[in-house]
């Protein structure tokens, strides 16, 4: 591999900001691994993609490994943000469907879509990559920890909720979700709308605190 | 390609039973795909795996497409026959928990686990490949039969639920699984017995029949 970078030869001081390129490339190779899955994924397609000089992707990520680790830290990166976003929506308590159920079906759709198709490439990806499977996990946990904070709301005013309770409606609807977006992938469209998910996750928390 | 088999050269009679060797081609092609993903999956592989004269696999399915397609035509075969013994099972009311919840604690360990894994895989893969797409659907459609013949039963005596509540239960109690076995593959135990399994699944379904 070349150590000089495609973008910058010696003497040239006009070089791109090297973390917005970086961006730039993850977002690009999010959406090839959305596309064409773990075998669509290369450095040069990358280049191709961004109409970048060949040899771009290599000089910022020099070996797979570190272009599939870079580009989970991204989703992360993106998801965060937007789980962030879905929260503060919540905490004001907007009128209309929930910032989670918005989320959810923003998924299925335009820029989220190719993200939500990523995110299961790397996860079964995950299974074979030690490192990867770290960077999935911590995103798991902060979607589950949003959960928690969601499920802790649904719950009745005042209600004491055993934390026990609390954990299982929390498990329990983060794996339906992550069932429902799978689903989208495969183009399933049953749930049409945020508010009709609403109900189902609401039906859903008041089953499990019924039940106990 | 080569028109000969390599296991039976002009003039040999004692050819294998075609049909074993493909079956048996492809579960050693479902476990390839388990542990290493699309891309770990080659026909020369499977010939490896099996210790099988290199050629063999390509004899019996000439392209990668018809070794996927063929996989997934097995997946889709043991599938259906687990599942039907999980109905009878149920059908005879055995004590215990249902059958539907020991499939489901059992797709995380042992043979099932590679199809759990490979099922995902496909999944992915369906999306970029229509008839592998149509194996898929008629997969997802045939385990959401059983999961409302199921929920039919889970339903109080003499309660006249409507198609449309059983619908959405079935679809919910779907997805639930959906998220639950494919966070298995990433390494989650958080329900640990097929009771705790069939508890939650009673509470959900008794959850939405109770929102409506």
């Amino acid at each position: 591999m070349n150590a000089t970078s495609p973008e910058a030869p010696p003497g040239n001081r006009r070089k791109p900001d090297p973390d917005s390129r970086r961006r730039e490339i993850c977002d690009a190779a999010i959406e090839l691994l959305a596309e064409d899955g773990v075998k669509g994924l290369s450095h040069l397609k990358v280049d191709r993609r961004l109409a970048l000089p060949d040899g771009t992707t290599s000089f910022y990520f020099r070996t797979r490994s570190a272009l599939v680790h870079a580009l989970a830290q991204r989703v992360a990166e993106r998801d965060l943000s937007e789980l962030t976003a879905a929260t503060e929506f919540q905490a004001n308590a907007a009128p209309g469907p929930s910032g989670l159920a918005r989320l959810v079906m923003a998924a299925a759709t335009g820029e989220p879509f190719a993200r939500t198709k990523a995110r299961y490439e790397l996860m079964l990806q995950a299974n074979r990559d030690p490192d990867l499977a770290a960077v999935v996990h911590s995103n798991s946990d902060r979607f589950l920890g949003l959960i928690r904070d969601f499920v802790e709301r649904m719950n009745p005013q005042g209600a004491a909720i055993p934390r026990m309770v609390l954990d299982q409606q929390a498990y329990v609807l983060t794996q339906l979700i992550s069932g429902i977006m799978l689903a989208f992938t495969a183009g399933d469209g049953t749930i049409t709308d945020a508010g009709e998910l609403d109900r189902i996750m609401a039906a859903v928390v008041a089953g499990i605190a019924g039940a106990h």
